[in-house]
């Protein structure tokens, strides 16, 4: 699997007339190398790979892990006496792919040297495997689970992180992990797109907004539901079907045929905030970008999320989100737990 | 403390002749707002700040939380419709500040256009206030509490993961979280110096390592012991010893007087494979870097780890790490868990 990614790759260099690529982030050296512990904080590690050579570059902590574990790749010990510098000079690259949005200037300047061109080369992974969907299905499964248990949680005075950790917990049972910190948002928070899950209490009568994600086998699902502890109100109600409805719009557009973004978007009839979704994987965000202004198409194998919301500061928000994958000729939901849960 | 933090700033800019700062990175986005809610791995926000004015830069989705938790920066909304070009071309500035170890090549290249030079400018949080300083303790003092209570649960067939997780409740009961994915490292695993956490369970007569930090208001500790659960052999116990002497000689080192990182290096008289220590703060590794070739100074204020280690593949390793802040006259210890626990 990691070989067919890698001649894939130095097929692509080829035509893009790159004698070599600088692999920095730590999802594609993930996606090329199926070792996932370098930290995201530090540069631990680089992948770098020409026409005949892949090399893992890393320093001396990793070198007994990735010689067990990643023998497709020839580990390079980096260290003082032994810079990359070196190996640079080794094998006389003078065009040079880098991932200009994710390698730093400092980065840039202290290689640009020993290259004589350098440009952006993009490692495109929005279209999965059926191995690499089978791993995000698994994610979204556990986490239909841990929503389906968190229902039962809720009564008045629990608070949020209470919530979460519970969520948290259950996950960890699963030999998963949250692929992002849970947002977890009662009553006015819920109008905060990003809320941090903190010590407010639930009380009757309010929007409960649960926004999270599994990550199992470095694979990420992400799911939001929206539900109301109480009775909501006319204007609550509302709120949620028009959420409720620009979903399935967004849906039945890409059922239809619809394949560019824009006007998926478009289809959903709402004016969202921020995205109305994004393609998701090793990362809980990465391509497709599906925001109004992009111009990417959607194609078989892609997994993204569906995301329509409404936020009225200091009232309270609703988003329903949910995972798809799109099939040859069909869109497929990932997600199964329920968008309108029973809870009281 | 904010607005001292920014004026601070500001003054350092006209030393260095700059008329404004683009700051990326998240931890001086925290430093500076006081707000540390913005993701890691995606670019949220920026904060630009020039002789007369000082904004936070995001989008819609951070408007409300941050007009009322950060109200000594002005937000600054950006959008397709308002770009921050806009803010760039109404302040006509013509230096500018950059954090070069954390902008993007690609970021560098969208907003290079706007601006006559461009140049790397350094925040610098290694000197502490007493304010940070107490917050680190407080963490350390969590950390030694978990790992107190951890010893009680180690018996043979406990796996690593079991261990992480105990602790990690543990700290979450006390409003505190991991600062970063404990290490637990059982026999030979104790030879990687990044062991990932995993399934491994404990064996009579193993090495036992844990490296673990607890990030409270934000402000993270970070700590290493290495025991036996058995009785070690000689070599063994010579590891531990040698790693115990190094980690004394670089104390002794700076209570004498030493305030030079490589000479402090030279004194712990191991050769270790990585650095020896490092400066914590906002984030588990910040300057000042204690590496051999480092040609940082200590100074008063300064908070930072020492953690000497010996590894040998496939039979085990011994690291011992504690925090310090060196004080006006002294080096005071800030991590009190036992380096020789009994266990059993």
């Amino acid at each position: 699997m990691y070989k067919l990614r890698i001649s894939t790759l130095q097929k692509k260099l080829k035509e893009e007339k790159l004698d070599a690529v600088l692999v920095s982030s730590v999802s594609n050296i993930t996606y090329l190398s199926g070792y996932a512990n370098f930290s995201e904080k530090e540069r631990e590690a680089y992948i770098f790979i020409g026409a005949d050579f892949a090399y893992l570059i890393s320093d001396a902590r990793y070198m007994e892990e990735i010689k067990s574990n990643v023998p497709h790749l020839t580990f390079f010990e980096r260290s003082h006496k032994n810079p990359i510098a070196d190996l640079f000079k080794k094998h006389k690259i003078k065009n040079l792919g880098i991932e200009e949005n994710n390698l730093t200037v400092s980065e840039f300047k202290l290689i640009k040297r020993h290259f004589k061109n350098l440009k952006h080369f993009e490692i495109s992974r929005s279209i999965k495997t059926k191995k690499e969907i089978d791993k995000i299905e698994k994610a979204c499964k556990i986490g239909d689970m841990a929503f389906e248990y968190i229902l039962k949680k809720f009564k008045a005075g629990v608070t949020e992180k209470e919530i979460a950790k519970d969520m948290e917990n259950l996950v960890r049972d699963r030999s998963a992990e949250f692929s992002f910190p849970a947002i977890v948002a009662f009553g006015k928070n819920s109008a905060v797109p990003h809320h941090h899950t903190g010590e407010t209490v639930l009380n009757e009568n309010e929007f409960v907004l649960l926004d999270f994600g599994v990550k199992f086998e470095n694979y990420c699902s992400d799911m939001t539901r929206t539900f109301f502890f109480g009775k909501p109100n006319k204007k609550q109600k509302n709120m949620y079907q028009a959420v409720l409805k620009a979903q399935q719009k967004a849906v039945e557009a890409i059922e239809q045929g619809e394949r560019k973004v824009a006007k998926i978007f478009k289809a959903a009839g709402l004016a969202i905030p921020h995205s109305l979704g994004h393609g998701i994987g090793l990362e809980v965000h990465e391509a497709p970008h599906i925001s109004p202004k992009s111009k990417e198409i959607l194609k078989e194998g892609m997994v993204f999320s569906i995301e329509p919301g409404i936020y009225i500061p200091n009232f309270g928000g609703v988003r329903i989100e949910d995972l798809f994958v799109l099939e040859k000729n069909s869109l497929r939901k990932l997600t199964h737990a329920s968008v309108e849960p029973k809870i009281i």
